[in-house]
């Protein structure tokens, strides 16, 4: 079966329980994620083989996270090690009106200090069909983006199919550079994109748009600009995402091939459990379903939202659902009864 | 006041917390729990005299069920002591569209390996007005539902009222006999049934139905074929639950009996802390309802679709409520406003 | 900035975790509040200087409550210590149609048994702007009562504006003195006045009325023989809480200065996360709205109302929140979207 | 068998886990616990039926405490129902040189509030072989000391063999008795007295003494006096507890019968899970050993050392141990091996 | 490097925590363990390539257990599927004078009720350089028993070392065989053996002997007969285990190679945070020793030793220290002080 | 009061519980710490009016920070606010012959990128009497080390009393300086300095030396060395040390004064709860001790010994004991009983 590369940070998530504040905590909950990493653990989950690529400190915090690729069965042949850190991420959980709140704390981590070229891209990839890197790679510092710029061209090289997960984040963009100067050469290469119409045309350094995704007509002209800007360009997805509250989204998705635009409903999702991570599991089963039949869009489309609503029911960044459970969304059935 | 004497099993109840997944739980919140057991703590609480007969391993795991009887109140005097382990269940609680999961790891318990005739009914109910047995019990073994005969049997000889849950449950009935093989004969004594419609005929072999509980008018004609089959029925209802998701249910119930139908309206029950149980304390309701006034069907049934509702507030199998917070609910007050 | 000076009683405050009945519960959250002490952490949080008065028994359990108003900056220059013990209030949480129960342990604590007299009030009060008491302070003791109304004497006589949250609670007022015989004198001196319509007249010991919150038009005229009765009157203000269920609140306010009516409209909070002190985050908001801007009531009731909202996401008695979240609601913002 | 009644206060006990002090705590154990409730506890472990006399208030709290003595066993027949709360023992516990530290918040609990005659002890003890009581009742309140003498005469009357744990308690005896002026009564009715010599002394005004534990001849001249102020008395023992530290203790006991002394060897008691109790576990031990065989005053003796000993390793104030380790201890077998 | 392959039962293992009993536990901590697992585990710690064979059920519990195997990089590409259930084991961990319990759970699992034949040996040990075994995998079940024994033969045909560790556990064997009738096929092929004397020789059927390991001279002449009964026997080693207490253990260890008596240290081990798995942890020390330099017995013999003793100070049942930990305690440094 | 201000970094602390080795732990306790704001904590317990200075981020991790300092009742008037993030350690918790493992996180944080001069000593000391700092601030960076410079200079400028504490770690020292390139000058201008002899000839850059602690008569010319290089000095004291294992300490102490030798007698402490911050805990008594009377050696130095010791008995970086407990210490009452 093809092998599928995801390439990122992995950080340590300590995030407050039971909706506390972060003043009153007095423990915090110790896992590890990263939206790359997320997507790999997805596609593990459902059986595809994925290795994950990243840069670890050689301390007891990175060990742990090499654990946690492990026991996930996510490849970690390639790792390297050296810098001083794994990154760390703060999560405050909301409720209702009050929006969970993320403190960053991943400056100088082990990957944010990778040394451009320290990967062997060719060698790395020579049994992959698929790579997949996300735009936080590029947002965290100047080396982060080289050497994610060196695994794009080598994946694009090796005919690899290439995807990518805009994932803007406003508090990131901090050493100097701004999205529009390093995106563009990072997606041109780029054969899948996931993310909002008005994320790519700011990321690509055009115009602001204003997408109305509920009037699926007016679309395609506004997908059509990035097919022109990104040459390689075979898909694009957006997750629509309509947000009541902390505690109740409404999730769907469109994806659109130049040709046709396919369209998922809009499903409620109440209660939300963690809502972080819920844009890699829509990644990770838009890749899935793609690894497994490329020309049934739809049904790519589906296993993706289906994905992202039941990742909300999980506690920490993966997406522990399985592929039954999956297919249980799809069919329509949302009654959530009890499994004896 | 009248004695309610219930049979069946108990077990250790193994689950995670804050809607962990199997794979993410380092603690398993251990409680006890069973069909037949939860309907007696529920009259206990109400104030019924009720004892609980079962079969349970001379260890440590099974002196912590028997202190479970004992802080709820339910007598334990002819509980039965034998056999290698107590019966397992492991929870998985789920939350919006993902469903609770349940791992049996019942098989070879003290209960199931329970010898025909070890049991002396007439002696164990000779004070008792009312017998409480359910479809888990001859689904869990041969000598099991070989002895619930037996029990059901000297019930109806020393003309006590016999109800009976239909619990059926899919994962079970492994050791050979289909419940059409078995159930007729349990049912043919009793005068309570709990159940759906579909439910009831299956387990008697009749024609599948698919009855249309919103259509009134159209039950009693399929309720009363159960009293053609069962010749001492009395009373069938039914508990009416709409899963909007695993967090969110919708609770009415019927009673049929023979002459009439009654009806409960429906409510809304969200969020669920515990869905499990919540069929035991409809049985519960039910039974406390008619012990105390046999002949006002409708109040017994507002109680139990009230206990049944309540009960999803409850982490674990026992329906922990007051017949005060019962009575609010009949009268129409769910504003669940604090008491201070 | 001008300093307010509250005064009440602060409590340890034991509730279960989780949802959980008190018999379930092998371990209580243990954290401290009280009415006026949270409207202090509340105006703390807001940056406005605030003390918190109270009187403290001398041992470990009184050491914590002290530790707590530091840890929140509310100041306690002026709490004197004495008697044997502080006051307990258990708390179970409810969830949907299942209301919260509190079980109080107050009865001689410290506070309640205080002595008319102990507290230098003209000292205390001499740099302060603001003076707010509850309902509930008389209705511990008569000399809890007494010492109240010292305090509300020095307040008008130094010209300090005065608000009172009339805070009924039933399971209060064992003493021997009813509402009406002890609030009007209290009401005389004070400014703002934060309750229902029927609870005022009920302390003021007039006639019942049935207000309908929902007309309008129909409030100005009830509202103003509150303005008679109280000479000094210059706003009274009523929480509108419709209880869905205890998961499930619907929260606006009106405001009235006996020329206008202002009004907030009516916002959805689900889930409840904690419902506790949400009355006193409402009452925090209008005195920072108002100490802020006496003028504009209808930004005090917009932020009272948010606060309020807001508490429901909190754990715990205190609002913890900040004016940024407050402000993002009032814009119409409820979608509570990752902060990243 | 013989059934024992014991007579007391049931308390909630607040503890502090992993040795926290008060002000880490944000969570406090919750169990049940009080000298004469602990002794039943022992007794109904090692299957001799016992009752425990009290009096509870009627509210959730109180509702707990009856669950814990159905739990483990002890008849409750008798309870009285009464006052306003539960008395409340917060516990916070040391390690090595730093002592655990005991806040009583006891004082005008539905024990402490009891009024005399509100119990009818010749009905109580109708069955009964044995009463207990212990200096703490007469410690409390005048009411509850009152009603101890109710007991304690009733127990005369009826030949039925009295014990009493002096338990002296410095911060109780608050309310205007000192032990002088009520204990000797008491004790005068009094077959078994467990304490030390001092204590005794000080509690029948008697001069001071200073016994030399480990100088046996030394002893029954002074345990002689004892004999000669309490009429009925017929054996005196003493638990020996040398506290090497919080963490460490060294457990021995004596006992005399107006003839000889027994000893039983110190025993090593590290590290001291929870030192509460252990007292009780030792009067426990001691009743049901001279319950057994009156004559064998060695064996009782043992029983009680080795009791006391394995109460140090549980957590709680309850001795929830086993007969068969109690004999594997008085064996001499110390190397508490896995049993598997 | 050398592949190690072990043969056994991982089971779902269930603990108290804070040393409750099990009728205190509201929680059990969940994890895994088996001896053969646990060697696997302490093997991978170290570096070197280790596979784990085993039997699992196709349910979520078994896949937890897989997701364990990957976590300590355990190799698992060989374990088969079927039967019912998890093994499970209860432990209550004692301290001080009272030993820890382990409650069994464990007949009927899968890998009890492993079919003969049903794995291909010769290709599982393809690779590998050593197998190891225990004496628990024969007494679980004839199948298991049988099962192992082609595991044995097939290893010998390869020429792989087969160790051995008796662990005899009297609360297994319940299937109709006594270990003399099995055990000496299985001993016969081994190469090393770990166990008492006196274990051995009940196992392998001789008389019973009372060896004083004070006494090293009189060691070998005991020894010599198990080299006599096992024909490929090259080295035998006992663990040595003074137990003080349950909180207090003296380790030390010999080993025997029909030439020369290797002797080490017995060293104190207190506190003892976990007793369970510190026999698999000396064998885990023994074999990496031996694998590393099968010349250098002593020092393996202190790795076993310092692997054991360091193993107590570890929660669960693996030896999850490093290879550093052990080197400082050989090196005499028991001073346990902060690292920073 | 005099006041005392410490100046340094505060830490969030983030901890393994029940001894759990960092792989195991899916949760850490979160707390506060560092060398000089531990010290600031001990003398505000003692009374003694602190301020602790230092410089956080503006973020919500700060915020607790500054909490931490409020609860604690030192003062913070004078913290800074600026840079990324709070410095992070994890920790560890070791027993027996396992030590603790501190993992450092804290390169970049706010107060290593303090800049020289953005604190005003003069205005900060102007009310204070003794200034305390620690080896840990010239050790993370070359800026803390400049501001620390201009803190002592400015002490000594004013006169105030200066107090060092060495507390080398050897992690530290990473920015390019050796601690003999930065001390010197330091030290130069502090009057007490805690610390072992061959550290301070360490920092001092001057030979080696193995000083021989149990040789008191050895230790003046040792000592006066550093009286010549450090020509402020006018005490030295070293914490005695004995580490039996990571649960057992032996601690004592000597304090010089270039006159005479003071020694404290070496005390058992076992159990260890928690060992870091017992360094702090010493220099806090030392500190309180020379305060509250500077020619009454012997007793402070009877203070830090006693505060030390009982400083392992608590969770958490601070000290958090009372003066009572200290003067039990000191008065050789080591018994640990229970206070009720």
């Amino acid at each position: 079966m093809s092998k599928v590369v995801t390439f990122g940070e992995i950080m340590l998530r300590l995030s407050t329980e039971r909706h506390l504040r972060f003043s009153q905590a007095k423990m915090f909950a110790a896992s590890y994620g990263g939206g790359e990493f997320n997507v790999a653990v997805s596609l593990a989950n459902y059986g595809i083989p994925v290795e994950f690529v990243t840069r670890l400190p050689k301390n007891e915090i990175g060990a742990c996270a090499l654990k946690e690729m492990r026991k996930f069965n996510v490849q970690n042949q390639n790792v390297i090690y050296g810098g001083d850190r794994l990154g760390i991420y703060f999560l405050e959980t909301g409720a209702g009106t009050r929006g969970s709140n993320v403190v960053y704390d991943r400056a100088n981590s082990s990957m944010a200090t990778i040394e451009k070229g320290s990967i062997d891209w060719k060698n790395v990839l020579k049994d992959a069909t698929w790579f997949h890197w996300s735009g936080i790679t590029p947002a965290i510092s100047k080396s982060a983006s080289d050497e994610c710029m060196e695994a794009v061209k080598a994946a694009h090289q090796l005919g690899i199919t290439i995807s990518c997960d805009l994932n803007y984040r406003s508090k990131l963009w901090q050493y100097g550079k701004a999205p529009s100067e390093v995106m563009p050469q990072l997606l041109h290469y780029s054969n899948i994109i996931l993310g909002d119409i008005d994320t790519a045309y700011f990321m690509l350094g055009k115009d602001k748009v204003e997408p109305n995704y509920q009037d699926l007509k007016s679309l395609p002209v506004l997908y059509d600009r990035l097919f022109k800007e990104c040459p390689n360009l075979e898909i694009v997805a957006t997750t629509l995402r309509y947000s009541v509250s902390a505690s109740h989204q409404r999730i769907g998705g469109i994806l659109y091939d130049e040709k046709k635009i396919f369209n998922a409903d809009v499903k409620e999702v109440t209660p939300v459990v963690d809502r972080v991570g819920s844009g890699d599991a829509f990644m990770g089963g838009l890749v899935y379903g793609l690894v497994n039949d490329k020309n049934n869009k739809q049904r790519a489309l589906d296993i993706a939202v289906a994905a992202c609503c039941l990742k909300h029911t999980i506690s920490g960044d993966y997406n522990l659902i399985t592929l039954d459970e999956i297919e249980k969304l799809i069919s329509g059935d949302f009654s959530g009864k009890v499994s004896r």
